[in-house]
């Protein structure tokens, strides 16, 4: 049976330690989250996270969602209880809006809690996660009324939110959607169409839930200027606020997916429902991309959770598991064999996981700070940069980390041998449950085009030269510690890389679009890593300076050592099949494949 | 519903012209299978394999098997029917001994059958795989009265096979197991022990089971060296051959695995089950591990079934499915959209497939081949490359084939986007069956260090000499081809590195064998890329020669050349990785991860 035990400590150091959050103690939301409020509110959601969330994450696969014949869903055993206690503890409360109920603290924490459930139990951070998204879009396009009618019960989670995007011909394209929205007298819409893939689509948690739905006005131009967005609630909501009848929106199936089993991802019918349009009609699009880009950073860390669960559990099974020698002689010589651990190609499985995911963690992290800054700083250059950053960071955010967790989730399991492969032991799940972030919220593919076709340009490519241009900077102020030379080393290669990289595309996109499209994987691959040499670099910095005092500064060191000398270098590779450019990819005809 | 359509054209172009195995046909066996007879198996094979196989695939996965209260195992609905059928067919005596009814084919030609058999439906395919590899220790080491009371039944496949080993505290290391053997007054020996994993252990399939099992004679030494090999029959054979009472060994649980769910995979107890000594009292692991060889390879081919199969569908799906637009103006201007495949990162993922996947074929029927070579040349020097070869490669083969295999059904599962997450569209079957390839049979970590630690010292170097010897005869060879000039720098450049890394391990393994755990990973990567670097550059040969006869070897051509610019550089950052030693990978005391 898989555990989790919350790495408070390693939270703790990037916000207090590496990002220094207090210096910004005088900004709206971060005067709500002193230090002590801060360090409390992550112990208390590690213990909610370690002891409701995460004994359920197995049942949750093992038991999954069931539909019954009336269309209803049953979450799996103890869901419903444990999302009870969420809610009346007021856990989705933290970082919403004061105006609506909420605790209004900076997503920078928000994360970190947001982090410890989703790590607990990823299917069921999920039926929170979705609200939030359509809170987002509700904030983003709702009228005052629409507002006040949703957003004091989705902020704090009693009713549920979905985004129906999706249909069975059309994900990334939505331009090719077909959901039909015809307009009444009353000024409302009636919906028809059919939506899949919809997590959260129905279930037993909440009273009501409220469906953000992309439709076509009927007459509306065809492909994307043509689409609007709709609240349809599933139980139609009074002028009082208490709910009405039954809207003509259902759940026709559950999908039977490869992990997330406790999420009920559903195919949901619109049969003539009523919905409100949010937002300007044909502008939906642009409010969807609201909600997504929120869900994008939260996709991101979904992969830095599976990566964090597995990689717990397979140190502990790498330090149990007795089997074997060391190559340099017995190190358990009074037991019967070796603990696993004392293999090299164990230890280069576990540290790829820990020091990738902690330089994630602090990637993540320094993200979220930048869309708190964004926000919130009166200074405009800081808001600027902020906006900047949030851009480009975000789709290298979502593929990255998607893409090394489910990595270091398939080492994880490996270390199990057998028993990795047998359901039982847990370690398939984080592997399967890891798959999906991979695909959804936009698939990695579409994101590494969004960085190198979108962000790498826009404003003139003014968020890529600030980023390197800040790596310039602790370059240059840091060049002298000669403790931190290897780490200074190593991001100076990383942004070397990167910069020639961000030449090549620019002198050969334009010429062929397809060099931008066949670079784009491993662009942002290359730019992660760069990035995630800087965290270390960071991190290295502080730790270095106080070595002695705690051991957990020593054992950063050693993490960040690895770092350096197993992952980093790959950079060079990215590179070189960058410079490579499209003309291989695309020589062969269609029919040659 | 995912299909398959064998690659017969790329075998026999492996066969025929890469390897040319006409030449050979002076020799037994390969004297038995002239070309015409050989392409004549193959297309029966292809239809065998794409019409009775496959169309079960899926519903072996998510109908699995059934264990009764009875202890008896049914296997997937159509299972029985396809099994009879392809004993009638008498397809497990292709490659079996004349003398026990088989057709004595050669095993590069045996391989090619397997594998489209495998990529068909590999749950299906191990049946007959297990027995084979029993087969092969029964040979090895049974008397003659043992081969003649089993084996005409077992080439066959009128009786199954199974490899007992794994038990729940031990697998890599089989000198933990427990399992019991008491010696009877009649020779023979009460067998008690609990076993796991054992695949086709229990099933409907076939009237006997025929079960190689190890145990510790009591008495016996503790560790490797105190272990014993039995068989074990499911129902007893009475001297007449036929079948009298059952023995006491029967299926306790069939496992929770993460795939291959059309396989029994069973928890296997013995109680007091009659068992024979096979070979010598506690020389049971060698026998074994003549089995595991032989298995080893058959794992490494189920990468490449999985790579193919997963390949084929990804390409009919990113040629169907419509979203979007080219980058580089509409392809498909009459429709709503282009098709995928117009896009370069889709493109990447296909074709780093396709030239890994044909790549690993032509390395592992070259593989085959030098095994056939062994035992069949007249020429000592031959028979001895032969030898050589097999301990080199076999590792190999096993290690790359499937990790590959899982990456590439990865990549594969990923052009589907979310319909790749749904079972339904079979492309998480491809996944979840691929897993296991890296685990069983010796888990890739193990593998790789049979390569560093025993493989590359082994007769004072001799195979890795003689290897890197054929390659540079090669590149002399044909160093003045101007138009293999890319194939020939590319073998040349993965020739250096490979070199470097031996080189760089027989000076620093020695001083601290962890050097060798530490690299041990990356070498089995760059060992195996510049083996398919090879294997380009010989089939690029013969299609260079070709060219304008068939549009085959134009896109072998253009295949090999992205493999040149998009997978083959990987050998670099093996190469660092390897030199960078060990230093980084011990340094953390296992409190510290």
């Amino acid at each position: 049976m898989p555990s989790y035990s919350p790495p408070v400590r390693d939270m703790k150091f990037l916000l207090h330690e590496v990002l220094d959050i207090e210096q910004y103690g005088d900004l709206p939301k971060f005067s709500e989250a002193p230090r002590d409020l801060a360090d409390a509110i992550l112990d208390e959601a590690a213990k909610f996270a370690e002891g409701v969330l995460q004994p359920l994450n197995q049942v949750g696969d093992q038991q999954g969602c069931v539909r019954h014949d009336d269309a209803s869903v049953t979450t799996p055993p103890g869901f419903k209880d444990a999302f009870d206690q969420f809610v009346e503890n007021g856990w989705p409360l933290l970082g919403a809006e004061a105006e609506f109920g909420g605790q209004d603290l900076p997503s920078v924490l928000g994360i970190a809690v947001s982090e410890m459930m989703s790590t607990a139990n990823t299917a069921f951070a999920m039926y929170p996660g979705l609200t939030r998204g359509a809170v987002e879009a509700i904030l983003a396009g709702g009228t005052p009324e629409q507002k006040e009618k949703y957003l004091h019960k989705m902020t704090s989670c009693e009713w549920g939110g979905t985004m129906n995007l999706t249909e069975p011909h059309c994900g990334t394209d939505l331009g090719l959607l077909k959901t039909r929205a015809v307009p009444q007298a009353d000024g409302t819409y009636k919906i028809s169409g059919q939506k899949i893939f919809i997590s959260s689509g129905e279930h037993d948690l909440t009273d009501n839930i409220i469906h953000m739905v992309l439709a076509r006005i009927e007459g509306a131009p065809s492909g994307t200027k043509g689409i609007s967005l709709f609240i349809v609630p599933k139980v139609m909501v009074n002028d009082d606020g208490s709910l009405g009848e039954r809207n003509g929106v259902s759940c026709g199936s559950i999908e039977h997916k490869m992990g997330i089993h406790g999420n009920s991802t559903c195919t949901m019918n619109f049969d003539d429902a009523k919905g409100y349009l949010i937002g300007e009609e044909n502008k939906g699009l642009r409010l969807m991309f609201v909600m997504m880009n929120a869900a994008r950073l939260g996709t991101g860390m979904q992969g830095l959770c599976q990566s964090e669960a597995s990689y717990q559990n397979a140190v502990a099974y790498a330090k149990e598991r007795i089997q074997g020698r060391s190559l340099t002689g017995p190190k358990n010589a009074d037991g019967p064999a070796d603990p696993i651990i004392v293999h090299p190609d164990v230890r280069r499985m576990l540290l790829e996981s820990k020091s990738v995911t902690e330089g994630c963690r602090a990637f993540l992290y320094w993200t979220a700070l930048h869309g708190d800054l964004e926000e919130l700083s009166p200074d405009e250059k800081v808001r600027e940069k902020g906006s900047d950053y949030m851009a480009l960071l975000t789709p290298v955010i979502k593929a990255y980390l998607t893409d090394r967790g489910y990595h270091n989730a398939t080492n994880a399991q490996q270390i199990y041998g057998g028993h990795g492969y047998i359901e039982e032991w847990g370690m398939s799940q984080f592997v399967r449950d890891a798959r999906i972030g991979m695909i959804y919220e936009g698939a990695n593919g579409v994101q590494a085009l969004d960085l190198v076709g979108r962000k790498l340009a826009m404003h003139g490519g003014r968020p890529i030269m600030t980023f390197i241009g800040e790596l310039d900077a602790f370059i240059a102020e840091n060049g002298d510690d000669a403790d931190l030379k290897p780490f200074i080393d190593g991001l100076g290669a990383a942004r070397g890389d990167l910069n020639t990289a961000t030449t090549w595309l620019m002198e050969n996109s334009l010429s062929n679009f397809d060099n931008a499209g066949a670079a784009s994987h491993e662009f942002l691959h290359l730019f992660a890593l760069t990035a995630l040499s800087y965290m270390w670099a960071r991190m290295a910095k502080i730790a270095l300076a106080k070595a002695g005092k705690e051991p957990f500064y020593a054992t950063k060191i050693k993490t960040g050592a690895f770092f350096l000398s197993h992952v980093l270098p790959a950079t060079a590779l990215h590179l070189g099949k960058i410079e490579a450019g499209a003309e291989n990819l695309m020589a062969l005809d269609e029919s040659e494949f």
